[in-house]
């Protein structure tokens, strides 16, 4: 636990140094944000701010991440953990670069965007899969079964990976949303990794390397936080959001959580259910909507519900279902 | 660990149906805050926002403590606890409702609210020193020694007490500032109990009882800062700063950790401080100021920096405090 604190405290002290390096250098290079058409109108002020800020967490909890991880230890779900945030967080990093150079609000086209994502989830599943550690199973929360799901695993996991990558990067609307929703998400994951490190002697290197990670997270977004929180100073772009969609799915495969998913990151799942049903009820009603606006926090800002008052209420929410599922792993 | 999730689940889930029921009443009683004249010319739009909020996270720890706590445990110290919580938030209240009954930013003089406040120091302080189990001694953080302070523990304590009420009550200047970072604060204190208890076994009953009351203030102030946070819908008042300063300092009396206030209650001290430099400065220079006002926050506030961005900043340094103060309490 000590290990785990100081990694936390180290990849926040490199965030927060990066913070005043990243930011300026990015209004130099003209990373600032074209605010998409169809959000609220209030947020026509945001525009201009700085994007691409995720590498302020990211790279700081990448490095945390190999300083203090247990390097006698094995590392295959380590391993498998930071590929599947650097992958995912490499075509967030496209999108954004090209957004840059087209001066658009849009960078990759959809089908630029999913196809590569595709690609990355299958390799995934499958590698999860063949992993005897892993093999196709998960736990069930509350009940402590396995249920092995067979091959039947691989395309449940794509679409549970696309699903959580595009659901963080859908919950990325407001200063602060994803960044602190996701912050409390990595500390359970970090909590849990400890407990079954404890559970599980023989495969305790395996979950303590990812709780490291997981804490790294933690630091990383706190320092992000600082020039993230309203009114921000600059945005986690897709290369930010892709990443944390990618750094927590990967631990929760790993860790046969993935029913885990719709607990802590409820406030994702909302955030793509929400979109959907607005989708299907347009269609279904030839042009109503069934929210004022999708994803939900826009929906609560359109109500006139102010947006630090929806953030605080996303946490709040958030920690509340963090609480619930940490139930699982503490006597 | 259960036990203790579930205390602030309950007194979350109390706070949160607590408040849409004060909020309206505190607000037909016209217990709305009259903003003081000396505050930041920004804060006069907080004119008319209910205060006495306070008692929408006491009341429901104090319920929440009274179900959840170990009754056939020992509870002298959870006692102790309650009696500082109750005893300084009664001085808070009394001052809050001569403010609303005279319409006044003003309630209780300075001395009406010393006196008393001087009073339940004394008997906590020799309350304390008379206890075995405490007995005039502090745990040097860190170094893992114990200091015995003899009775000059009588005056040293007074000292802290009274300073540690009054800056939970400087603290409370900006939305979710105090009720925010002693969230973190209580949070720490909890995990610290149990593993206080866990070292001392035959001392157990007694912090974890302690520490169930810190879980449910983290439950209570959770739910409060649902409607505290900006734009705050309800204000604390000093019934529950000085409810907060009470309880916070009588855990860490009873677990002898007085010595980690300046570290997890940092906000606090330089919120007094501060207070205390200007005034020295401002005597010293005749009327030269050093801060551009005091306490801190509402110097960065006059500095240009927003209110949200302060307290985001309270935060993150509060929480980096607890991590480093629980690296003494984690293996």
């Amino acid at each position: 636990m000590q290990r785990l604190i100081w990694t936390v405290i180290a990849a926040f002290a490199m965030a927060i140094v990066l913070g005043p390096i990243v930011i300026p250098w990015l209004k130099r290079m003209h990373f600032g944000k074209e605010i998409y058409e169809l959000g609220p109108q209030s947020h026509k002020k945001k525009q201009g701010t700085p994007q691409m800020g995720g590498i302020i967490f990211a790279v700081p909890a990448l490095i945390a991440t190999l300083a203090f991880c247990y390097k006698d230890g094995r590392w295959d779900f380590l391993l498998y953990v930071l590929l599947s945030a650097v992958g995912f967080g490499l075509i967030g990093f496209a999108d954004d670069f090209l957004k840059v150079k087209r001066h658009a609000a849009e960078g990759l086209t959809p089908r630029q965007k999913m196809l590569p994502q595709i690609v990355i989830a299958i390799a995934l599943s499958v590698w999860a899969y063949l992993n005897p550690n892993i093999g196709g199973t998960w736990t069930v929360p509350f009940f402590n079964v396995t249920w092995n799901l067979g091959w039947f695993y691989i395309p449940v996991m794509l679409f549970v990976m696309v699903g959580t990558v595009n659901s963080a990067n859908l919950l990325d609307g407001l200063d602060g949303l994803l960044g602190g929703c996701s912050l409390f998400d990595f500390a359970t994951m970090a909590l849990i990794c400890v407990a079954m490190a404890a559970a599980d002697p023989a495969n305790a290197g395996e979950y303590l390397n990812v709780g490291i990670f997981a804490g790294a997270m933690v630091g990383g977004l706190m320092g992000y936080l600082r020039y993230n929180s309203h009114p921000a100073r600059v945005f986690m772009g897709d290369v930010g959001s892709f990443f944390i969609g990618g750094a927590l799915v990967g631990v929760t495969t790993v860790t046969r959580l993935s029913l885990l998913l719709p607990v802590i990151a409820l406030a994702m799942v909302v955030s793509s259910l929400s979109d959907l049903i607005q989708f299907a009820y347009f269609r279904a009603t030839h042009g109503k909507r069934f929210f004022k606006m999708a994803p939900l926090h826009h929906h609560f800002e359109l109500s006139g519900m102010p947006e630090t008052q929806i953030v605080a209420m996303y946490y709040i929410v958030t920690v509340v279902l963090c609480l619930l599922a940490l139930l699982n792993f503490v006597a």
